[in-house]
Order: C-alpha cells, then structure tokens, then sequence
C-alpha cells in the first residue's frame, strides 16, 4: 500500500541543474574529483538501502514499536539488520572529515540521505540521526585522548551517540538543567577531566536499544561550584560500557508511549554517579552542544522534506489507481466511464499540486543551505566562508521551523486523498502524520527557532544577514523580470525589507513585538523563499543549460507545480506579513 | 493530566445572552415553557455525565482500543457501564419528537450535549451519535409496523443504529454501491417489504460492540431491477436480531486498526441474505438516508467545537501550571521569578487566544445554526420554517467542514504547548489530534461539503440562499458600525458578495470554476461567519442586557479573544478570498 522509492531524479535536477552544485564543488579542494556522475553514483546506492532494506520496516516497526526490558530496549524487527546494512555501506561516515575516518562528501548528499531515510523510515533514521553532530563534537571539542577512544567508532557507527539534554523540569529552558557533574579525587575541572554524572534526563532518543553493543552518551550536566542557569551547564560524555568493559551506572527506567516514531525507543535515562569526561571547558558546555544542535536542527529539516516526499509519491499512485464519480473535466483523450480516478477531481488536483509544489520548494531551499554548510566550512575563500556561515546561521531556523511544519501539515492534507482509507493504519498516510508532528517540537521547538531567527539572526546584527541573503533572491528576481515568477518574488522581497525595518525599528520601542510575531516573520520569509524556489525551478525549464535530463518529470511537470506554488499557495504569505506588521495588538494575558 | 469540565457558563452565555435562544423558544409552542434555567439545568446535568463518567474512560479507552473476536467486538472497559448512565439518564430520547418517545427538547441543546460528549470521549460518542438520526428515518419513512417495532427501542436508546453506506468500492461516491436486495417471494417492494440483504460493507461505526442487546442496521441497498448509480438506491433496515429472537446473518469479519477514535469499532460488515424491511419507497433510499446524514453532519460540526473546547482548557491549565524562562512581559504585579508560566509567553500567548476566539466563534455559529435547526422544524409561521430551513441548509456543510477543519487544526497547534510532552499518551492532546482527524473524512469528506456548498447551496438558486443569510449578517455590521468589528464584518460581508457574483457569472462559462475553488469559497465563508460571531460577542459585553453573567468569563476575556480573533485571525480570510478569485489557473493535471 504505502512504498517509498527515492526520487533520485527529482533530487539530482534540483542538486545539479536548478543549483549547480557541481560548480560550488569545483571551487572547494576537499570536494576535489566530485562531479554530478558521483554524486548519482552515491544517490541510487543511497535510494536502494533506503527503498530496498529500510522502508519495509516502516509500517511494521510502528505497529509493533519498542519493547522495554530490565535488560534493555528491543527494537523492532529488521531495524538491527538494516543497521548493520547500512554500517557496512559506510553511510554514517558520509559527510565526516576524513581525518575522523569519514568519507569527506559534501554535507548536501548527506541531507540528501537524510532526506531518504526520513522518507523510508522516520523512526529507525532517529538512531543514526546524531553521529554527525557527535562527530563534529568530538572532532572539535574532546581532549585527545576520548577522541582517540570514541571518535572513530561513532564515525563509523560502530558505536551510536546520544544527546542528554531535557530533564522533566528543563525543556525549552535548559538553563533548569539540575544534572550533577562531580570531579573525582579533587582533579581540576579542566577538559578530559573525569567525572561522576548523577540526574534524570528524559526524551533522550536511542539512550538505550540493541542497535549496537555500546552507546555514547553526551550529557549536559553541572559542576558544583558552576554559576546557575545555561552558563553554568557542562558537557560530559558518558558511555554505557566503560573501557574496561564494565557496564556503566547509566540506566534506561522507561521509555514514552508515544503519537509517533514508535520505532524509536525515547528514553527516561538515569545516571547514578555514572563514569564520564568532561569534554570541552567547564561551563562551555552549551557552546559545545550547540555545534551539535545545529547540525541536528537542519538534518531535523530535511525531516520535513521526507515526509513531504512520502506523501507527495503516495498520494499520486493513490489518486491515479482509486476511482470515484466522473470528473468534470477529463485529460485530453481519455473515455468517459462510470468513475474517473480521483486525480482528476479539482479538490484532489489541487492537494497533489500542492504537495508536489511544496516538495520541489522546500527541497531547492534544502540543498541551496546545504551548499552554503559545505561553502562555510570547506570554501578555500576566507570571506566566502564567512558569507556562507551567515546564510546557513540565518536559513537554520527557517528550515527546520517551515519545512517541518510544511511536512506535517502536507502529510496531514494528503491523509484526505484516501478518504477514510487514509484514517486507517494500513495505507500508511496517517502514520506520516504521526511521525512527521515530533519533528515540530524537538530540537528546538520551532516557537523558538522563531525566537532565534528574530533575535539572534535578525535584529542582533541590524538586518545585516537578512539583507545579504535578500540580495541573493534578487538576481534571481532580475533574472525573472517581467515574468509572474519575477514579479512575485520582487514582491516578497520587497515585503520582507518593508517588515525588517519595521522590526528593527519597532524593537527599539516595544522589545517584545518582535517576539509576538516571530511565528509569522518566519513563515512569510519561508514564503518568499519558496518564491524564489519556484522562480527558479521555473526559469530552468527553459534554459537548455539547466533544463530537467531525461528519465524524470519533464519540464512542463516542473513548470505546472511551480507555477501553481506561486498561484495557489504564494497568496498564504501575505497574511504572515499582514500580522508582522500588526504592532498595536498587545496580546492580552490570558488564562 | 488530560481532563474536561463541561463549560456550561460559556454555552450558557452565548445561547442565553448572545444568540438570545430564549426568545425563539418562546415563539414555538413546541418548546412551551422552556427558558433559560431549565436549559441551565439541563447543560448542568449532561455536564456531570461527560466530566464526571464519560471523560475518565478517554485515555484508557484510547489505549486498550476495541477487541474483535468471533463472538462480537468487545469496547473498552467502562464504555458499556457510561451506556447505560445514559440511557437511564433519559439522554438518547433528549430532542427525539415526543410522540416518538422522545423529550422534545431543542435540537440547540442536543447538539450542546454532543459538543460535550466529543470532549469527553470522542471514541463513545460514535455509538450513541445516529439515534437521532435513526429516529428520524423511522419516524417519517418507515411503514407504520416496523416503525412500532423499532422506533421507540431507538429513542430510549436500548438499541442501537448504525448507517451502512460505504463499501470497498464506493466512499465518496454511493452511486457505485452494490449490496443487493431481494424480495421475498415474489413480494412487491414497496415500503416495508421484507427482503433478503446481501453485500460487504466497510467503516461501519458501531456496526457490532457490547453496548445493546439488539444492533439496528440502516443499509443503502439495490434492488435487482434497480437503475444503476444513485438513483437505484434503496434503504433497509435490518437488525442484528430478529423479532423472533434469532440471530440474523450480519456479520462483523473484522475491525480497523485506526489513527484515532480506537474505542469506536468500525466494523467490517457482511451481509449474508440476512432478513431485512424496505424503508420507504424502493430506489428512494439516498433520499431517506440524507435525512440521516443532514443531521449526522450537524452532530460530526459539534464534534470540531467538542474538541477545540477541550483542546483550549486543557492548553490553558498547563500553559498556566509549566514554567520555563523568563517572559519579556508580566501581568501588571507579578514577581520576577527564575522562570515564568509558559502562558505569558508570547507565542504560548497567542495560540491560547486562538484556540479561545476559534472556540467562542464556532460554538456561537454551531448554536446559531441549532436554532435554525429548531425554528425550521417548530416554527408555527410556514414561511419562517421555509427561511429557517434555508439558512441551515446552506450553513450544514460549513459548519461540518469548518468547524471540524477548525477542531483538527487547533488540537494540532495546541499540542505545542505541551512541547515534548505534548507527543506523548499521557498527557492527553495528541489523542485529541488523532481523534479529531476523522470528523474531517466521515459524513462526506470536507472537500464533498465543499462542493455541495457551491453547488447545491449557492449555484443552485443563483445565490439567493447566501444572499438572505448576509442580510441577517449585515445586521450585526450595522448594530457595530465604526467600530473595529463592524469595519472588519462590513468588509467580509462584501468580499463575499462579489465572490458570489463571481462564481455565479464565471460558472456560465467554466463550469469547473467553482469546483476548483470550493474549498477556499467554504473557508473563506466560515471567517465571514467568525467575524459576525467576534462582533456579537464583543457588543455583548457592553450591552447590560447581554452582558455575560457571574461565574464565568469576564466581560473583557470575552471581548479580548474576540479583539484578538478580528485583529489576527480573520486576515486568513484574504488567503481565500484571493484563491475564489482566481480563476485563470486552471489547475493542469498531475500525475
């Protein structure tokens, strides 16, 4: 009923054609050699594990989910063995640094991996989902010797990580983290230093499973002389086997019942005076998790592209294969019957035009910040690094807040393709709508990656990285002119500036409008992005350098979505700036 | 964690207070005697039963789910018990006519009971929710004997109904239905004929649990010398166990394994030459089964108001209970604390007065409808049933579709409010999301209510339908001219008049027009419709005859979250507005 094949098509014309990514690797010696053939090459081997190993365990794994034992988790069946497949593959050193013992590819073919297994299965892609992070982690903050010990066993995957933030009192606000880091034998509390971890943390994804013979936990945690809130928090990696072979004081008490991702065991996790090493300075714990949470936040991103592109394939073959009452109009040549299939009824025609056009959007926005990640770390060029560090730090929070919501919501629209097929569990839809609603809340909830886009990303350097990324928008504005796709993004762009300078202008009277509107700031912006998105898509159509290669959707698919994306669904953007600019609401207590 | 306490002050105050129901009861001799404390008395009552029996069987309810064995289906622990409270409270019989059995009472406080039966426990409700509906086929199609026979087992609520439509083959479109009838012995088929029934039917709400001693099956049937399509239709009843104390040949083969509503058991249903009777005339069973859906799609739009309610006190008890960080702003004398209630934040802010002004204006609209409902069936004055009738005609789909849309939607957004813990069994709004998917599919999907309203309600009398029920809008406008809500009416009030002529003209010469846009013509409406309920709301809480009484609400949290709904969410109306427009997309084929 529901299946899954990644859309390798799909992806290396957006990648190589729409994006030119090809041209940003030439200009980058660590991608030295990489050029559209490997990038395929890597993309179908890629599809195969996710379509062929990993998506028939999707349905399953949710119906059976985790089971908690004394002894441990159990996961569902098949996930261990597609572990394995996928260990022995080498994927979860795709994008590591070789010097780490990884592949060195770019970090745009690791989205795109992320993006598949998402698709395939949401659940069991949680468990790999941090080695990148845990990586970066390592790499850059651990004392030599733990990274001798730990990193090249996470590249791998030998050895699957985790990261130990929530506590029951302390979600979004982690600076109520109470978990204790306590020095041994009065050692200093420098890097390397050991430690004895004692707390509860809880919402912690794969702390415990079968999936591998040990787990790294990386835990934030606080000294006892550490100042209160998030400048005082540690970070300590804690894993479950200690060197010596002994089983570490970590303990997994339960793990949620929960609405979805019920493949993925959520841990309430228990560290009784557990062995550990601080890893990064005292204090500097949160500095140090972030770089974690950021490659986190837009891998949660392409979360949301996974499942846009789930539901987008499925709900198509659905709508083409269920028929039901005559169509008003029908395809050129094709016989009038009894009932026309649904894909031909405007209501359902609108739906799959809307999935389909959101998923080439979100997917274009995806890659491009993926291409600026790999510019800001591996560009051979200074300034351009930086240039590219303050695009992907200001896209962060827009894609993994407005992709996600654009997932679950589309998951949720596509669910009413199936009428009431669509509400029951083996035709899948509603599964994706399960799983796809997490991906709104954690790493960051995305009420506060709209806190930080207005904060931190726009009014903390005056508009100066929304300006600069704007600018980028507008060639492609001026490469439209005169076009409806020109002047559709000239409009929101023009829109965006007007809302900035009110914002920054506003801030200064009433600090908290900004942060009573960040929500819609951040969809209006996410709007005028996929205006540039479809400008884009659409102008490649005709322009036989970039034009879509044979074996996929041809250029008049391409054009119709994207053109429907700035009919249909463009107009949605100026309610968001309507109530950006709404300044005089005060918001009234309530409750 | 999850609770429910029925908000009988709210209802009270918008029945009483602003929808002034009271002085249409006076004008029906049907309701002779009825005022505002018997309602009181009533809405108390059913209170106690939802909050105090039904609400605690929710959750556990929704986790043991139904159990299907050969012998029957067995519903959760405690379902059968609440049944029975209820049908000795006397409310199955609550607005059934009294030479039916029945209380008499307004539908308007039927459908307040079924608001609070949806919060309660959404899954329950489906058993009893077609007895209403039961009832009125019975009473007016079926002959005088089976009528005698069944009818006054349905209004006390000792049998159960159910409605068999769908098939495998035949969702939205009945027309493909197959479920043969047979006479009996060369019998005529006239009304009350007995026949034989054989066919598979699916998505069978209740179609066999514990709950009653005897099941009785409406099915949709055809005759063997039956025209194809819908007009060869007729309706049956056939019940589970026969006059004669025998088991008839209807079988549940099995259940669904759904998204939500588990303690519901939708049944797979198989009809083996089982002994049934013709309700009303052979082919004319759609006719007699709409009455049952009319009345069945005003109880599923009660279902979107049960769950917004129970979404929105539940949000604000947390909201009010979590803290996390410091807010930007406190109410006036409030300490600084480490951390503040989540419901001073900002965006915590904003999406408890959306759920609170989505609340107060689709209960307003849902009452205001029953009251139509009421006044076209007991109003002495003919020509004031015949405009009544027509408003609840045209209202039936927006209020199914809208207000369910709205329900779905808002239990979604309120999940954030929960952050992490809002993804998991306990606390209660993730059921409520899976739970109110549904009331969006059943009952004709909300894209069928779509086209029905732009087909049936507007096009079909040239608009004059819409036009009647603006005019009564038109007054609030004018009784609020100059202000904020009257500016904001007037200018909804307008866009849909020229959205009307628009469709009505265009119509002509793209007949697929309205088609296309129904969906955005329904929403756009429903906003039309909440702008008319924010101006009531808010004129009431300065009028001394309106103004809300003590023990609920404050005049000004009434007319706040009708403030904040104008200023905030009626500008999604322009989304829609926008999209009826237009009309020269044609929306390609995909797929």
């Amino acid at each position: 009923m529901w299946s899954y094949t990644a859309p390798v098509a799909d992806m290396l014309h957006l990648m190589t054609k729409v994006l030119d990514a090809p041209a940003s690797w030439q200009a980058m010696p660590a991608f030295d050699g990489l050029d559209a053939d490997t990038a395929r090459e890597v993309l179908e081997q890629a599809g195969r594990f996710a379509s062929d190993v990993l998506a028939p365990t999707n349905g399953p794994g949710d119906l059976s989910g985790c089971t908690w034992t004394q002894d441990g988790v159990v996961t569902p069946d098949g996930f261990a063995a597609a572990y394995r497949t996928f260990v022995e593959g080498g994927w979860p050193a795709l994008a590591c640094a070789p010097e780490a013992g990884g592949q060195g590819l770019p970090q745009l073919l690791n989205m795109a991996l992320y993006e598949m297994l998402t698709s395939a299965n949401h659940a069991w892609m949680m468990y790999p989902a941090l080695l990148h992070g845990a990586c970066e982690v390592l790499l850059h903050h651990a004392a030599p010797e733990l990274r001798e010990r730990y990193l090249s066993k996470v590249v791998s995957g030998e050895w699957l990580a985790t990261m130990n933030l929530t506590e029951p009192q302390a979600g979004s606000d982690l600076g109520l983290v109470r978990t204790k880091a306590e020095t041994v034998g009065g050692a200093a509390a420098v890097n390397g230093a050991p430690v004895q971890i004692s707390g509860n943390k809880i919402f912690i994804s794969g702390g415990e499973h079968d999936l591998t013979d040990n787990i790294v936990h990386l835990v934030l945690c606080r000294l006892g002389d550490a100042p209160p809130g998030t400048k005082g928090l540690s970070l300590a990696i804690v894993p479950k086997v200690l060197p010596n072979g002994e089983r570490n004081a970590v303990f997994c008490d339960g793990i949620e019942k929960k609405m979805g991702i019920k493949g993925s065991a959520t841990c309430q996790m228990r560290f009784e005076r557990a062995q550990g090493w601080l890893v990064g300075d005292a204090n500097r714990g949160l500095a140090a998790m972030f770089l974690m949470m950021n490659a986190a936040r837009l891998q949660v991103a392409m979360q949301g592209v996974g499942h846009l592109e789930a539901a987008t394939q499925n709900a198509l073959r659905y709508a083409t294969e269920r028929v039901q009452m005559r169509a008003p109009r029908r395809p050129a040549g094709a016989a009038a019957t009894v009932a026309d299939p649904i894909a031909w009824h405007p209501s359902v025609r609108r739906t799959l035009l809307t999935l389909q056009a959101r998923t080439d959007a979100v997917r274009t926005l995806a890659y491009w910040t993926a291409i600026w990640l790999d510019e800001s770390q591996q560009h051979p060029n200074a300034s351009q690094r930086e240039a590219a560090a303050a695009h992907v730090a200001f896209l962060t929070p827009i894609a993994k807040a407005f992709f996600t919501e654009l997932g679950h919501r589309s998951a949720d629209e596509a669910l009413g393709i199936w009428g009431g097929y669509g509400y029951v569990h083996d035709y899948g839809i509603e599964q994706a709508v399960r799983d796809s609603r997490i991906a709104l809340i954690y790493e960051g909830t995305n009420e506060i990656q709209a806190i930080d886009l207005v904060t931190r990303k726009l009014l903390a350097d005056g508009g100066r990285s929304a300006a600069a990324l704007r600018a980028l928008l507008g060639e492609e504005a001026a490469a439209c002119e005169g076009t409806a796709f020109g002047d559709a993004l000239a409009e929101q762009l023009e829109r965006w500036r007007r809302a900035d300078a009110l914002l920054i202008d506003g801030a200064a009277e009433d600090s908290e409008w900004p942060l009573r509107v960040a929500d819609d700031y951040l969809m209006a912006v996410g709007h005028a992005l996929m205006a540039w998105a479809w400008a884009r898509i659409a102008r490649c159509t005709h322009d036989p350098a970039h034009v879509p290669g044979a074996g996929g959707r041809t250029p008049a698919q391409w054009f119709d979505a994207a053109r429907f994306g700035v009919e249909w669904l463009l107009p949605q953007a100026a309610t968001h700036w309507t109530r950006v600019g709404r300044s005089e609401s005060a918001l009234p207590f309530i409750g």
